[in-house]
Formats: C-alpha cells, structure tokens, sequence
C-alpha cells in the first residue's frame, strides 16, 4: 500500500517535473511543443477571425480547434493532478489564463458566440517568457526588466505629467477648433491631443482654424522634445546596470550570474521558481525540490 | 478680548495648516478629497461637452456642478480667510485658477453660454502636482524638473533651429508644391512641415509633384535623424543629475534629500513653500512656521 | 586731404562696427532692429501667401512690403561700403541671401509676378543665428554643432543604410502591392517606405495585401528600433563634450570658453569673424581689429 | 607551356586584383566604375515603373537597360574565371544577386513580363557597402555594426516583447472595435496595433468607439515610451565602444585600427576578406595573398 502510493507520488512528481521545468530532456520538448501548439492555436484564431479564410476552410478549423481544446484540457488537468495544492495554480494569473483558453469551444454548445473568446488564449503568449527560461535570453529579458522597474517612479512622473498635458491641451483645441473640425467633445479632443502628442498623427481629426493649428505646432514640438525624457531616464538606468554587471563584478560572477537563471526547478508544493542554482529546499515553502 | 484674538488666530492658523498643507492627518485627508473632487470635477466638464451623455442626463449634471461650484466656493473662500495676506492667494497663479473653476456657473446668470469657461477647470489638474507632495514622487519629479532646467539654453536652441528650418523648409514647399496638393499658403506649408519634420504626418496635406516628395523625404530623414539631439541633451543631463546624486553622496544624504521633500509646510503670511525640513521661520518672510 | 581720407576711412570703420559687430551699444541696437525687421518681413511675405487676408489688406502688404525692401536696400548698400573687399561680402552666403531678399519687389516691375521670390528672405532667418552672437545661447549652439560635426561620420553611414533599406524595401512593395494600393511605381514606393521607416505615416498610401501589410509592420518596427542609432551615436558625443567641458577643465577655463565666444568682432578687411577675445589682429588677413 | 600557364595566372590575378580589391589605381577605377553603373541602373528600373516616363522614353530606356545588362554580364563572367574557386562565388549571396540583376533581361525572350525581376538590382546597392571599404567610413560603420551586434539579444528580446503586447492589444481591439471601424479581422487589428505602436499612425483604420479610443490612447504612450528600451540599449552599447576605443588603447593603436579596415585584399582562392594589414596567407585557406 505504501509502495503503491510512493509509486503515485513518484509518478506525479515527474509528470511535474516536465510539466512545469525545463531541465530534463522530456521537460524541454513539452515546453518546445506547448510553445509551437501555443502559436498554432493562436494563428488558427487568427484565421477564424478573417471571413473570407474562415467561410472556405471552416471545417479544417473548426476541427483543429477542437483538437487543440482537447490537448490543453488534458495539459489543464495535468497541470492540476501534479501540482501538490492545485488551487496555487489554479487562482494564479498562468492558471486563469490557461482556463479562459481552453473553456470557451465547451461553453459555445450552451451560449452560441462564445468561442470568441478564444481570443483570451493570446494571453498564453506570455507563456512564452516562461519557456523561454531555457535560453540565455532570459538574463537579458531580465536586466531590461531590472532597468524598467528602477525607473518605475520617474516614467510614472512623466506619463502623469503627458495625462495632465493632455487634459489641457485637449481642452483648449475643444474651445478653440469646436464641432466642425471634429473636435466634437472634450474627450474625443483630449484623444486627439495625445494621438498628435505620441507623434502617432491618425489624422482622422485635424485642426482646421489658424490658431488651432499654431497650437497643433505647438504640441507637437512639444511631443517630439519630450520623448527624450523617458528615452533619458531609461538609458541613464540601463548604462547603471551595465556599469554594475561589467565593472564591479568578476567574469566568474557573470557566469554565476547567467548560471542562475537557466535553473528552471519550479517547486511542486507552492509552485514558486526562479530558485538558486544550488537549491535543495524551495525558498517559499521548505518543500524538497529535486526528487528523482 | 486678546484671548478671543488668539483663539481665532489659532482657528485660523488650523485652517491654514489643513488647506494649504499636508503633515497633519486632517490636511493630507483635505488634499486627498480636493484631488478626487478635483477629477470628478474634470470629467463631470468632459461629459457635459458629450452631446449624446449632456442631452440624457443633463439634469444630473447641473445638479452635480452646482455641489461642486458650491465646494470650490467655500474652497476659495476658506483660503482666502486662513491666509495673513489675501492678496498673496488671490493673485498667485492658482489663486487665479482657483477663482475662474468657481465663477462661470455663477457668471451664466447673467451671460447664458458662459459655463464654457469652466473647461479652466483643467488647469486644477496642476494643483495635484502640490498635492503629490505627500509622496516619494516629488523626489522623482524635481530631478525630472532639474535636469530638464539645466539643459534649457540647449533645448531652446535645439527649438528655434527647429522652427527657423520649418519656415524655410515651408517655404521651399509652397513654391514647389503650389495650390493643388492643399499647400495654399505659406503659414499652411510651414505647419505642414512641422507636422512632417515631427514625424506625426497627419495625411491631411501631403505632397503629390516628385520635388515635393523628394523634399518631403528630406524633411522626414532630417525629423528623424535630429530628433537624437534633444534627446542626448536630456540623456546627458539626466546622467549628470544620478551621478552627482549616488556617486558622491552617501545613502545618508539621499534619505536627507527625500526628506527635505516631503515637508509640506507652507508659510501662513507669505504662502512661501518647499522650506527646510528643520525650518522654524519662513525663509521669505521670517514669519514663524510652527505655532500649533 | 589726408584728414578727409582719414575720416572717411573713420566714419566707414564706425559704420562697419555697427552693421557687422555688436560690441558697442549702436551696433547691438542695429542687431535687435534688424532681428525685428526681419521677422516683419517674413511675417509680411507670409500674410500675402494667404488669399483671404492679401485680398483684403493688399495696399497695407504693398506698401509695407516697400518700406521694408528700400530699408533692406539701406542696409545692403551700408553693408558694401563700410567693408574694405566688398566681394567679400557679395560673393559670401549671406551677401548673396541679401540681395535675393531685397531685389525681386524691383524685378516686379519687370517681370509679373517675381515678387513669388521674396520668400527666399526666409533664408535671412539663419542671420539670426549670428545676430544670437550677443547672448550666452551662442556658447551652447557651438557645442551642439561640436557634437553633429563629430559624429557627421557614423551619422552618413547611418543615413546612407537607411536610404539603401528604402530603396530595396520600396522596391519589394511595388512588386508585392502594385498599383491599387498607390504603389504606382518604384520612386512612389521608395517615398511610402521612408514615409513609413520614419514613423511619419502620412495615409495616402497604405498597403492592401496581407502580404504588404505584413512587409510594412517589418519596416515599421525596423524604422521603430533603427531610431536608436542616430539617438545613439548623438547622446555618447554629447556625453563626451559635456566631459571634457566639466571634468577635465576648471571653473576658470569655462568662464574663458564662454568670454571667446561674446567677442563679436568682424574684419574690416576680409569679412572673418570669431575672433579670439585678446585679438588685435586679424587672424585671417593681419588687418588692424580695434582702431576706434 | 609552363610561361604560358603562369601568364594565364598571373593575368587571372590581376583580373582578380582589379574586380575584388581596392588598393591598385585600377582597382579603384573599376569600383567607382561599378558603383555609378550600379545606381545607373537602379535609376533606370526606377524610372521604367514610372508609367509616364515610360511610355515616353521606352526606347531610350530600353536600349540603356541592354548596355547595361552587357556590362554587368562581362563582370559576372570576369569575376567567374578570374577566381580560383568559381563556386565560392556563385553560390555567396552576392554571386546569386549579381546573377538574378543580369538575367531577367535575357529571360525576357523566353516569358514575358520577366524583366519586372530586374527591380532584384536593388540588392546590388549592398556591395556598395564593400565598395566603401577605400573610404574611412567603413571604420565607423563597424563600429556601428559591432554596438548593434553586442546589444542583439536584447533588442531580440525588445521586438518579441513587443510583437506580444501587438497580438494581445490586437486581439482585444478587434473585441471592442469590431467591423464597423475597420477592425475586421485580428490580423488586421495586430497591424493597426503596430501602426499605433510604432507611432506611425496611417489613419487608413482607426478607433471609434470611446473605449477603444482609450485604449489606443494607452498604446499610443506605450509605444512613445517603450521607444526608450532600443535607444537606451544602443546609447549604452555605443558609450561602452565609445570609451573601449578611445580610453583604453593610444592614439597608436587608433591609426592601427583605421589601417586594418583600409586592407582590401581579397583571398583568389577562397574569396575571404578582412585579412589583417600584414597578412600573406590567407586566414581561411591558406593562400597566398600578395603575388605581384
């Protein structure tokens, strides 16, 4: 009976470990083929949603799609039998998105339409950055990321500052250029003041009057001075992270470094990862990690 | 009769420390409703300026105006009596500001169509730049402010080269280009070249002779080529500012230096602001700051 | 005879330090005038381009159109005799900008419609850039013509890969677009591809084909990413101007830097300016500088 | 017999001397030769599309494109015998599009219309980059290559990220937007996303429902911010060569550098360049480089 039971769990365990890492020769080609069956999916969406495509091939890709719901019901229920607490998965942002993806063909013989939402599975393109924790990308994603998120408060600053420029602008072209120029509300002014600000230019809207247009000039100089402000912030930031990985630290360290990241253990208890090169315990919850 | 004085002059003094600054419980909560009232206020003058939204519900937009009208109101005058010197408030930039959100509701008694103008509104959006004192954003945002300030002379230079090649590059055009590919005017193909020379190309005025367009093509190379130049300045300066702030100064400092910002004690004679964390007397006027 | 000789020569030197220079209060006051006059007769030549206002105030533009042609004659022929080698001057750029501002209203008489020339006076703009000789801005545009001129190289390198990738991109969308799409020749499809690549994206033309569309999303991310090199390549110049200007030379070597370049002095002789501010003599000619 | 023999060869050699190299007077000659052919050419497709100019010109066009085609078939069968190992030519990516600009004229006997292929010339602009080898341009256009090399896998990481967020904010305005706006289809919603993206903005679709207005709103200032993660990678890659090359190394070596990039030998045997200045033997086969 205890055999039995040491036998399930060890069954599970590796169906975890492919699963949910990448460092065994079956875990890398799930993650190679969920990556291709993701992109699939995501195309045959893509198709669907084109009429003339989806009028001519509609039962190639009605049956497709069925074939792809039913391997991610089966990757689905996987997902949930290996993991030790299921629900750590199931309420996570990856488990929610997984659901979404694979429910709507099931729901559309109940809710005629629904499978529209099949367009949530492009969310399991995110997915992708998971996987891609096999290659050495994964320290670059991680040092833009870095970068990004230690120039949170100042970019924040700044976008504040373009909303409030925006509201503005936006309501002065609306008292200025008024109705017959397009410039019908506020709201579709204050659209217009930030499609011209981003140096965008639908030009759906243009401003009409003299003194609109001087101004028109005037913001859009304005957009095309101010981009070198978040372009500041983050190349100041980058060039600090590059200076701290290139100077301070040895080559040794950078490998180290490069080394951590390919470490892909992701524990079956809590379902925590990113875990030092040399984990034995899981850092969250104490779990015993590498089973074999 | 000096004890009543004293009594209102501490009254007073209240008011002025919950309206005007935020290290007390009751004045940041002020700041935080007169923010929220602020944007409600905003976005009430946004959906009275949608046709379809004012003409359905525009009774519960004049009655939600007027309680607003009414706070502003008592806003205005609340800070006008906290004050040592009225006029100190009155005709300060906000002072004015301040006033033109209240009066336009007022001002449609007798002048119909005059509510128009509470689009000023807008520009309490500024306010909140105040208000954000509360957080850690102001540090952010005056090293922003700095470095954007140092790199001024450069930037205005960088702007007049701008307009100068706008206006002989417009002119060019004019020539070239003449009535028909809507090049009417030389103010007209001076604002089509801003609009080309910023890479915002709305499409409502484009070149159709081949010169045109092989000057277009210039004009478009050149906007995409010196926009690189604002954008090193400010690179440079920003790089200037992180390193005078982490390289010479010790961790010591920067916590100083944020907490130097996060005083929001405003002088109650002079309505001076941004003193010294350790300030007892108005750097301005000498008025003593703290009489709790 | 002699004396008479001498005065002349002393009343054309006092005549060549106000038109030329402006270190003595006469020639800074005949700068701002002619700074002024210059934008009135921009703004004039303006005004007339635009049908609406020439047919109404057509007489007030005629005649101060004439007011300002007979100044500007003033001026050029001041210009020739206070000089020694007047083809120094009638032969150099600005002299040749001079005469094409001032003589087309003249020409009119003999040729209809010549007057369309006097939008060359635009060019009288860039005058404008030595008149700025006067303040600080002077020191500040030097550096950023340093940095231009030092990166000229990588940047024509830069400039010459984009029109290549232009060229060959074009040439793939007309053969993949065709004529519907406006694609109607190669020149025309090379024009779309820089309109695209620069982020301007007028609209006129836009690809149909699913095949275009997907070249063109190429060559906007292309265009979209390759933005960084100019960016590039400008900021680490500017980087390193602003280093030798603040590392390596002392407060006192900047106040000098800034001191050589308000030197406003102009040769008599041979027209050269820049001067060093401790010259006597003419760098370029030998000629006397300072005789008052 | 074996004079012979050795005159062959040493006549091949200086074939190859004079077509692959740049350091002999005729070997200069015959580059600058090729290169304006070259853009004569291209000029001349460019101006074949030209429906007006062609139907004009034919002949004269027509005859220009056979001189041409002659030309360029004498070079293509000059570089065969003139190497030692014609495969090595024919089969490199420029012996394929040497072949593809010269063949569609002669195909054009057999099927017609085939001479639209000769817009393929276009490629031909690219050995005008190995052309510039004689000039010192080349040295910065390593430098610039090297910089956009070493910051690869980020930007590979960059446009992914992007590519992702383009296919999510696609998908979901499709949702919202729908047919009427012209979102027919997720494709065509992903490249209007792009579009937006990269703040080329056509106008040919754009959003007119108010939730999908902010939505495009919010990616118009992701894409005028994220603008700053290229720029930030190439600022900094471009500071890093900028310091290695003139920091570390002495003036000495900075000529060494230049005098590197000026070697144009090519290997006859193998067609390897970018051999060392004082190489005798080819790096890549062995060959001896320099028999005179």
């Amino acid at each position: 009976m205890k055999t039995k039971k040491k036998n399930i769990s060890k069954w599970k365990h590796r169906l975890h470990e492919i699963i949910y890492e990448a460092d065994t020769p079956m875990g890398k080609w799930f993650d190679i083929i969920l990556f291709i069956i993701i992109i699939i999916s995501i195309i045959l969406v893509m198709l669907e949603s084109v009429k003339t495509i989806d009028d001519k091939y509609h039962n190639y890709l009605f049956t497709a799609e069925w074939v792809i719901t039913i391997f991610f019901t089966i990757e689905y229920i996987a997902r949930i039998i290996s993991i030790k607490k299921p629900t750590k998965y199931i309420f996570s942002f990856y488990g929610i998105v997984d659901l979404l993806s694979t429910i709507p063909l099931y729901l559309s013989f109940f809710f005629a339409g629904s499978q529209v939402f099949l367009a949530v599975r492009a969310l399991r393109l995110l997915r992708v950055f998971r996987i891609l924790k096999l290659v050495r990308f994964m320290g670059e994603a991680s040092q833009l990321k870095e970068a990004i998120k230690s120039s949170r408060a100042k970019i924040a600053v700044f976008i504040y500052t373009v909303l409030i420029l925006s509201v503005i602008m936006g309501t002065i072209m609306y008292l200025i250029e008024g109705e017959e120029a397009g410039f019908t509300s506020i709201p579709r002014s204050i659209y217009w003041t930030i499609v011209t600000l981003t140096t965008v230019g639908y030009g759906d809207i243009a401003p009409v009057t003299p003194v609109g247009q001087i101004i028109a000039t005037i913001i859009m100089i304005l957009g095309y001075g101010i981009i070198a402000v978040p372009t500041g912030i983050v190349t100041v930031e980058f060039a600090k992270q590059g200076s701290e990985g290139s100077d301070d630290k040895t080559k040794e360290t950078d490998e180290h470094k490069t080394f951590i990241h390919t470490n892909t253990q992701v524990c079956q208890n809590c379902n925590a990862d990113n875990h030092k090169d040399n984990a034995i315990f899981c850092y969250n919850c104490g779990n015993y990690l590498n089973e074999h």
